[in-house]
């Protein structure tokens, strides 16, 4: 597939529970043409054509593959397939974004990102969230030094949710703050200790306490469960300057910035140091209004055409991988500190 | 001192931040007589009189000790003068009251237990939140089986509060979690894991995350802040039958109790097992309205007349001492678990 | 057309904001056949035929009347078209269902009513909230005497929102409020007052604040505005036993029972009277979770089969109207109150 | 008492709930010398020399009233004893402070600004939120032009409080939201309508509804009651340019300033007219934190010492006495608006 400016039809491999999102999104995205929906199951597929009429199905993969037509592949299987399938995807010689957990392991997100490079292909990895706007926002703030250094970072992801019965909580939900927080500080943790427990069914922790410590001294500290009263999505970054609470369940103020913080002073001669505190304004800044992945979308579509790197490439998709490993690893290990390479 | 109904005389030790606190409850209390406070700080001293023109005051420990009409002794002084004071007090035949944390160590716990039961007289600790109306509720729903199995437990102690210069976040801070926790568990953890970081005065840890592992598969997480955009107070507390948050930030709803749950059902034949999800009335239960303080200084009296052991009694301060140990250990150790003994 | 248990042929007319959500409701109901979207703008039409491919259209409304198949028509074009519309539906034998408020005037909804009685026909009007969860049980709590005597209500509907050029907002927002009050009192008020003014576009009030007389001495204060800062959907109850809070942006707990009052006890002999305050436990009933439109529109099908008289029947209707009309009298007159007849 | 700057004197006429707390502040303010209670009730005199050793009591006013060095009178008795007693401190040339609502009746309010007018005395009335962080901040919001036209004003202050059973409720609590909005709006209103109810206690209405219309043809809304589940005290200011909401229960955002509004085009040739939204920042500003009777007290010393009137001086009691007879006389009148002359 060159890069070019014609339209690129585009297939979505699972249609189960997010592929119809990409489907909407591909849809109205101007630069993707024919958009095709596959699945190994054929009531999904019907499903898919009652609502958009304009969808292709098919279920044979090797089909849609093998068109020259199809430019691009979206992959929103369960996480055990996403290796599989992107690997004869790229082989095939098409663009591929695959939905967040990358993929099973940190070996196969490896092999994806030299296959990718070899071909010269797009691959890009669907971490949503990046794109919001509260998470772009902080970013900014972060990035502008508005916050000043660093200091901690803590999240809450809980509710009664669904259980998934292929991956734990680990990898459902703390895959989202791991690819925030990363995205956040630029970089991976040096070390992560986990405690989670599998209450309701065996083998599959559905809740999970998790620290992480990064190279600048920074720490963070991730809450999952799919078994809370309510729903919590809140997360804290304290900075020496500011500080500021992200709270996804709010309508209007998701965003909050304390001007808040210690300052400490050295002491002068034979006194004590003094701490003085401070506090001002609260702010909650105006947020963009935008459907996350039609943004990912477009970004995706922009790399196909422009050869640009994906703000959330393999490398992105990789490092969330070997948190997720790291942190099971803990986890099943008593909560053992455990070292990224 | 012998076990009477007749007033009894009390000393409090420290008259800073917390003692006057101790003075006034124990000036309302009937069963006290003369309150004296004691401190090496005129200024202190002289606070008081002011504020109390009843409460006597002194300098001189050793002449309080003294003091045949003195039954009992309270200290609310730093804790590394703890364990001394309560010593000379207990040896000088006095019932002690000493404030959370107990000791600056466990070994200092087991003395002060030990030197108690020798003399017969009342050791207690000042485990305040184990006396305060929502703890006491939560208490009661837990062993009365309203939650049925404790699954787990997530509290949260964080707002911009005073640095103190002489103990960590997690002495002055998860030492209440702890009295709470392991108080409506009835036990200690087995297994301790702790983040934290000195981001402010190099030494002393200003935010840490804790968690923690019990005999009965409950695993509890910890998270207390000195640096933090607002006031949280907030504890979890997921069972299998019912599920409740207890956030004391709030004024009338301080405990909620959702009726919410997942029931696991086994695999008919072939069929895959099954996971319901239940969800129904929230209730906020009336909460009585009183002082814990002057709960627990009247339990103190009545220790001390009728010879029962305090609910709050030495070993309930031992254990949370012993887990502050454990976690300020995994903390210097990059987080390795400590196992308590 | 008669009272049969054969599919009925439905007509929707007006298809601009709130019509498709009226279509996607006939379409899902079993009791409903073909399906048919009438508006004067062909380019609504075409939207509909784009999201609902089983959906007919046309811009001719005799001819749907014409048609012996169409068996009910569903009005939801600008208030000022109810009339005419509904009565020519009448006119032609069909049931129909009118979007609130009923009419432009009282004098025309009595003329429905009688026109529906008369050819022995469905009459139905749109007060959506009265098939709601929160609503529906806040009503059965009331029959039921939970609450005790209704001494007085208090309802906020206001947020940022979109201004409407053809009505003002006690037509668009207090029409919510007023059915759903009425409804829960199972009367009209005896007397209306309001307050109001156009701020942004001349001649059509963005405010109002509105109080009302029942007979039983209950009173009601409804506030309506499109300028707020922040949507609030609050209304209060407050009974002789219990009081509730009804919040309707909340997610989880919409409706909380309050177990509060204030007990009046004659004097003794020569004492003052007194006043005991009540305080018990909080309750957020878990509630029924369906959409209430589905509700409204399985009522209007059955309502056509078995000939019974809909909940939310002409009379419903006329009240809401006519309270409407004393509200807007009273504002245009200096906010002197109105006697309804 | 000639205007100097010697210590004064100052005796607190009342005792009872709230003149604790003028004689806390009196007693910390540096311009006043002797504070002495005064209070027919022996037993409440007896508890404030309990609390404050230094105050000296009495129970006869004549004698308070004969000491030349009382300079000054704070009288904190029922509204209907204002009158006399204030009259009687002036005509004995003693500065008057009086706690709100200033007096039973507009015609003795008019006549305690006369005689201290004409005895170049002091004369202040306790409006005490005029002096409060947030009522100060909004104030100077307004004057500044930051809300643009103020549009209208919606209050409520409710919660299931004591019953008084001199006054109603719109004497007891509306007093404050009147206060409050005439000092923001620097004027009174032209004609006010009021419905409420006595539910409780016969003749003593506990809740009410309060339309008022200003010059400026801004609007406001006041609700209060002692009858509601949970306690309210919200204030919202829609201005042309911003809007604000103003809630005191709230600990750390009072107040929050929200950056929205819609804005009004005027058509071009032929079209219609447009109105767009605006949305931005919600800004909640640092506000002082100081205790407001602190700075009450010190505006009257140096209103004092100075001759200058006070913020709240008469006149400013008198519009709010106005204001509630009119209100008073709207309820009695079945919701008839009246005219403020």
């Amino acid at each position: 597939m060159n890069r070019t400016s014609e339209k690129i039809d585009v297939g979505i491999v699972g249609c189960g529970y997010w592929g119809p999102n990409l489907i909407r999104n591909f849809l109205s995205h101007k630069g993707f043409g024919q958009v095709i929906g596959c699945d190994l199951d054929q009531s999904k597929l019907e499903r898919i054509q009652q609502r958009y009429a304009s969808v292709k199905v098919t279920s044979d993969y090797e089909d849609l593959l093998g068109s020259n037509k199809v430019g691009a592949v979206a992959i929103a299987t369960p996480v055990k397939a996403h290796y599989q399938l992107a690997r004869d995807a790229l082989q095939a010689g098409k663009h591929v974004f695959v939905e967040k957990p990358f993929t099973s392991s940190s070996a196969e997100a490896l092999q994806l990102i030299k296959l990718a490079d070899e071909k010269n292909l797009t691959l890009m990895v669907g971490h949503t969230f990046e794109y919001s706007p509260p998470v772009v926002k902080i970013g900014e703030l972060i990035s502008g030094g508005t916050l000043g250094e660093i200091y901690f970072i803590s999240s809450s992801r809980v509710n009664l949710g669904l259980h998934r019965k292929d991956v734990s909580v680990i990898w459902d939900l703390a895959s989202h703050d791991f690819s925030i927080i990363f995205s956040w500080l630029k970089t991976s943790p040096l070390r992560i200790t986990a405690l989670g427990k599998d209450y309701v069914q065996r083998g599959i922790p559905d809740v999970a306490f998790i620290n992480m410590e990064f190279p600048s001294g920074c720490v963070a500290h991730v809450e999952v469960s799919w078994l809370a009263p309510s729903k919590l999505r809140r997360t804290a970054v304290i900075g020496s300057e500011k500080m500021l609470v992200y709270d996804d369940t709010e309508v209007m103020e998701k965003v909050k910035i304390y001007d808040k913080g210690v300052d400490y002073k050295d002491p002068d001669s034979f006194g004590e140091f003094q701490l003085s505190y401070r506090a001002g304004d609260i702010i909650s800044p105006q947020l963009e209004n935008y459907e996350p992945l039609s943004l990912e979308v477009a970004h995706f579509f922009e790399c196909i055409c422009n050869g640009k790197r994906p703000k959330t490439d393999g490398f992105s998709g990789l490092r969330v991988v070997q948190a997720l490993e790291a942190a099971q690893s803990s986890l099943e290990n008593n909560g053992h500190p455990e070292v990224i390479r």
